[in-house]
C-alpha cells in the first residue's frame, strides 16, 4: 500500500465506523414492512394494486409533477421515455460518453443509435457549449431534419443525466436543444431530491426517468418512474407500460405494440415506505458531503466533490477528485480500499471507449476521459450519518 | 339476459361461492410475509440477494432443469431467450396466432418481426402440421438458411406456446424444427406445473420462459424464469439481464449491449415462499376442472376443456367451448356473467388480427379464429377447491 493509499483509507475509516463499508445501501427504517404485510393482506401484488396508484400519487407530489408513471426499473423507464417521446429506430440519440450503460443500453433497447457528446468539468453533466460546436461541425438541417453528416442518420434527441445526484446545466442544454430542434428526456435516475432553483431534476425536458435500485437514495428493490407535465404523453407512457391494451372488461383488443414495465405493488409498496422516509434521506447525504470536506479539507491530493451555485444536490454519491498529477494513484487507492473492506469505485469507464460503443458516433471527449480517470467514490449510504456521529 | 347466459352462469355459481369471482387471483396461504420481512432485514432487496439465488435453485428442482434464471417478467425473459439464443433484428419468428400479445410483442422488441401460425384444434397451441405446411409453401432453403420466400427474410425460430397451461405437441413441433433449421423457444408463461410425459414444459426446445405475474398458478408479484440445460446458455442469460458486466470489484466494463432484467430479491422472496406451495395449488386447479366437468356435464353448449392423453395440465385457466352453433351467444353469456359479479372472459383476439401485428407474415389460421370465438375462460384461482367444498 501506498502512503497516499494509507492516507486515504484512513481518512475515509474517520467517517465510516465500521470494520466493512458498501458504496451505498439503503435504510429500512419506516413502514416498509407494514406495508408490505398489508400489500400480501390486500391480495394485489402485481401490476394493479392500490400502492403502485399512491406511489405515483405521491411521487409527484414530492417531485411537483403533474404525473408520474411507474415503472420497472430506469433503464426499461428510459427506453419508455424515448419511445413514447417518437425516437424510432435507426435515429441517433445524443448521450454523454460520461454515465451508467444504461443510459446508452435503453437508446439501443429502443433501436436507436447512441452518439456521445462531451460533459462539463463543473457540472461533470452534458456540456452544452461541446454540444453545440459538435452539433455545428457534424450536424446538417436538411427540410427541418437534424442529419448527421457523417452517417447520414437523424439525430433526433438529447438524453442528459445528473451525474451523481449533481444537476448538469439543464438551461443551456434547452437552449441548445432548441436551435437544434432535439426532444429532451432526462435521465434523472441519480438525482432524486435534487433539484435546479424550485425545479425538480426530471422536469425539465419532455420527460425525466428516475430509478429505485436498491443502490440509489430510496429504493423499491427495483422500480423506477417518469415524471412529466404532459398529460398526453403521461397516458401515452402508461398505455405502453401496461401491454398497450385497450380497456374493455373482457375483450384483449391491443392497439399498439405495449410493453409489461409496470411496477409490481409490492415494490411500490415498499416505495411508499422510503418516499416517506426520502427527506431525511436527503439531508443525511448532504450532511455526509459536510462531513467528507471536512475531513479530506486538509488534503494535498484532490478536492471533494461540491454542488454548483443555484443547484441542490442529493449527494447521491459522494465522490473525490484527484489532483492531475496523482490521477497515477487511482488503481492502488482502489485496491487498497477494497483489500481493508471499504467498497470505493471509480466513476464509470467512458462508454464510448466499451467495446459494443466503440464504433458508434461520437465527439471528443477529454473532458469525459479525465474525470473517469481521476474521479473517486466514497460510502455514501444516508446510515453513515446515524451510525457515526449518534 | 338469454336463457343460455342464464343456465351458464348459474352453472358457474356451483362452483363459485361468493357474489363475485375474478379470473385468477394468488393465494397467500405459506411463508410470503415471513420471507418479505426476513428480505428487508437482510438490508438486500435487489437484483443481488439470497432469495434470488434460492428462487433459482428451487425453481430449478421443481421443474427439473438444471439452470433457471430469474427476471422481472414472462415478457422481458422471452424477449431475453429470444436474444440469447440468436435471434437477430430484422429475422423472422414464428408464434401462434393465439397467443397472449406478449408473445409477439417479446419477438417485436428484439427488432425481429412475429410471424403467425395456425394452431391445433386439440392442443389449442401450435400445429406441427400446419407449420410443416406452410413452410413448405412459403420457405426456400437457401445456403442452408431458411428465407420466407414473400419477404425475403430469414426465418430463424420458432415459439410454441403451451395454451392455458395444455402443453403443445411438442414432439411434432421439434421434428419440424429440425427439419427447416429453427431455433425452439418455449413460452411455457401459462404452464408452470404441467407435464409432457416426465417432462416439464419448457425442457424441450433451447430454453424456456415462465411467468409469475399475479394470475398465474404462483406469483413473484410481476417475475419470469428461463429455465434449460445448456450451462453456456444459462450464463448467457444472466450476463445479459445484468447489464452484460464484467466481473471487477470496482471497475465498470460492460462487454455487450445488456438488459436490466433481473428478478429483484424482494419478488423472488415471495417467489421462495409460492414455490413451497405450488404443488399444492395444481392439485387443487386440477381438482377444479373435475368440479367444472361434473357441473357443466349435462349441458348441450359445450364442454369443458381437458388435458391431453400423455400430458399432465396445471389447469391455469379453466375453458369452456362452446358448439359452433352456440359461438353467436358467446358475448351475451360474457357480458352477463360480468354484470353478474364473474369476471368470465374470452381467449385473446388472434394476434394476426390486432392492428399493430395486421401487415405482419401470417399462416391462415382459422382454427385460432374459431376458437377465439367459442371459448369461454371460467374462474380458476385454486382459493376456489378451499372455499366450495371445505
Amino acid at each position: 500500500m501506498t502512503a497516499i493509499a494509507r492516507d486515504f483509507v484512513s481518512l475515509v475509516r474517520q467517517v465510516v465506523p465500521g470494520e466493512r463499508a458498501t458504496l451505498h445501501e439503503p435504510v429500512f427504517g419506516g413502514n416498509e414492512k407494514k406495508y408490505l404485510l398489508e400489500c400480501i393482506d390486500s391480495g394485489y401484488v402485481s401490476s394493479v394494486g392500490q400502492f403502485v396508484t399512491r406511489f405515483e400519487k405521491d411521487l409527484a407530489t414530492y417531485v411537483g409533477a403533474e404525473y408520474a408513471v411507474a415503472v420497472s426499473n430506469g433503464t426499461v423507464g428510459l427506453q419508455l421515455a424515448l419511445v413514447a417521446s417518437g425516437v424510432q429506430p435507426g435515429q441517433e440519440v445524443l448521450v454523454p460518453a460520461l454515465s451508467f450503460v444504461a443510459t446508452a443500453n435503453a437508446v439501443s433497447h429502443t433501436g436507436a443509435i447512441a452518439h456521445f457528446v462531451d460533459v462539463d468539468p463543473e457540472t461533470w453533466g452534458l456540456d452544452p457549449v461541446a454540444l453545440r460546436i459538435h452539433l455545428q461541425s457534424i450536424g446538417r438541417l436538411d427540410s427541418g431534419k437534424l442529419l448527421n453528416k457523417n452517417t447520414g442518420r437523424e439525430i433526433v434527441a438529447v438524453v442528459p443525466m445528473h451525474t451523481l445526484g449533481h444537476p448538469v446545466d439543464m438551461a443551456g442544454i434547452l437552449e441548445v436543444s432548441a436551435e437544434f430542434g432535439l426532444i429532451v428526456v432526462e435521465d434523472a435516475a441519480e438525482s432524486l431530491g435534487s433539484f435546479i432553483g424550485d425545479v425538480h431534476t426530471g422536469l425539465f425536458g419532455t420527460v425525466g426517468m428516475l430509478s429505485f435500485n436498491g443502490n440509489k437514495t430510496m429504493t423499491t428493490g427495483g422500480g423506477g418512474a417518469l415524471v412529466t407535465n404532459d398529460e398526453n404523453l403521461a397516458r401515452k407512457l402508461k398505455h405502453l407500460s401496461t401491454t398497450a391494451r385497450v380497456p374493455h372488461r373482457w375483450s384483449f383488443d391491443h392497439d399498439d405494440i405495449g410493453f409489461n414495465f409496470r411496477m409490481p405493488n409490492t415494490n411500490a409498496a415498499l416505495g411508499v415506505a422510503q418516499l416517506e422516509q426520502l427527506p431525511g434521506f436527503v439531508t443525511k447525504q448532504r450532511a455526509l458531503f459536510s462531513r467528507y470536506e471536512q475531513v479530506f479539507s486538509h488534503v494535498d491530493f484532490g478536492v471533494v466533490k461540491e454542488e454548483r451555485q443555484g443547484t441542490r444536490s442529493n449527494y447521491w454519491l459522494q465522490a473525490l477528485l484527484l489532483d492531475p498529477h496523482h490521477a497515477s494513484d487511482r488503481d492502488v487507492i482502489l485496491d487498497s480500499a477494497h483489500d481493508a473492506g471499504i467498497a470505493l469505485r471509480p466513476l464509470w469507464n467512458p462508454l464510448n471507449e466499451l467495446s459494443p460503443y466503440l464504433a458508434h458516433p461520437s465527439a471528443p471527449t477529454p473532458v469525459t476521459q479525465d474525470l473517469c480517470a481521476r474521479v473517486i467514490c466514497l460510502p455514501s449510504s444516508a446510515s453513515l450519518m446515524d451510525v457515526a456521529f449518534s
